[in-house]
């Protein structure tokens, strides 16, 4: 059942290598859990042999933690937002990005949220990053607030609070609606998703504000 | 460091002294995890054998999951709504209880979370369970919904995905607040929470609606 990638054996510089390696681990995340994803499955996809695979990653933890950085990458740069426009479009587009990238992921996605909140500490601090530099994007100027369209959310300490509980509940909705979408069609989710934050600070007086 | 229950010795029916020694277990859960509270831990605290609490509980899966039910219950029984009142006020009172609830037992209830989140799947059901009870009762009639005051929310597929994720919001504003609450006071983050939801079903357009 080798699916061997096309050209894995071709000359690549090492880091190159590591990288096609990380991308086939990625890959392989997608229909399979963490736990399910060993050095030997990995070796045998990639057509390398286990030694090979220990001297790129050392150990099946670090090997675990090199794919997830990786995937978390890959998500971070499939959900920038795009450089001009509304805020709430721009929104939008990033919401879908992470949308997509969910779906198409799924299974590896699931098994880092349940890693990271099971208490695997590699796992929530990457976990933990991502988030950061997601919710950075709401406050940062050159993503979605500030400039010439005004800023779509204020930086205060309730704002902050508010944003985490709002990607909290991105993460479930997404998670619920690959699970059992049942009517709600894709483009439901993401009116749900895009529309809540504004809903959520607009609808909130905001008694904390100093900003 | 034993701090036995007064009266734990006195005469009591096995049923009593199952509810005692559950209670017990539930305080004990107020500041350590699940994985810390081991049957010689209960026993050493109730002043009794290893060998009784084994008669009560089997095993100490079983033990665990009597111990979760019972703090379950415990949670689902503090945030009944009150009978009478408007739905907003009376979901304030509901919302209360339960930040106040998880303060109280703030060990006991994230490693419940962790541990439903992390794939133990008799915890996950009974997570599952009570995630169940409390948004049911935003649909439901003689709770927060319905009656002479009209209804908080719409019984659709789209209000039920909200609220979903309206809930894990207020578990993540929850845990956040009580591990970094920084100048966010216990009535702003009730205010937050409260508002939350009329926030989101009325800033969101729902294109499904049927109900």
């Amino acid at each position: 059942m080798s699916t061997t990638t096309p050209g894995a054996r071709t000359r690549l510089s090492p880091a190159q290598r590591r990288e096609q390696l990380l991308d086939l681990g990625v890959r392989l995340l997608a229909d399979r859990s963490l736990d399910e994803l060993s050095i030997d499955l990995l070796a045998e996809e990639a057509g390398i042999s286990r030694g090979l695979l220990y001297h790129y990653f050392g150990n099946k933890v670090a090997f675990h933690e090199a794919v997830v950085r990786h995937a978390a990458d890959d998500l971070i740069a499939q959900t920038a937002p795009p450089p001009g426009g509304e805020p709430l479009d721009r929104l939008l587009v990033s919401v879908a990005a992470y949308v997509d990238y969910v779906t198409a992921n799924f299974e590896g996605y699931v098994s880092l949220v349940k890693g990271a909140a099971g208490g695997n500490e590699t796992l929530r601090g990457i976990y933990e990053e991502v988030r950061e530099v997601l919710s950075e994007r709401i406050f940062t100027e050159q993503d979605l607030s500030g400039d010439a369209h005004g800023d779509l959310i204020t930086d205060t300490p309730r704002n902050r609070l508010v944003v985490r509980g709002w990607s909290a509940m991105c993460e479930e909705l997404v998670i619920s609606w690959c699970t059992e979408p049942g009517d709600i069609t894709r483009d439901d989710l993401l009116a749900i998703i895009t529309q809540a934050l504004p809903a959520l600070i607009e609808g909130i007086p905001d008694t904390s504000a100093t900003g």
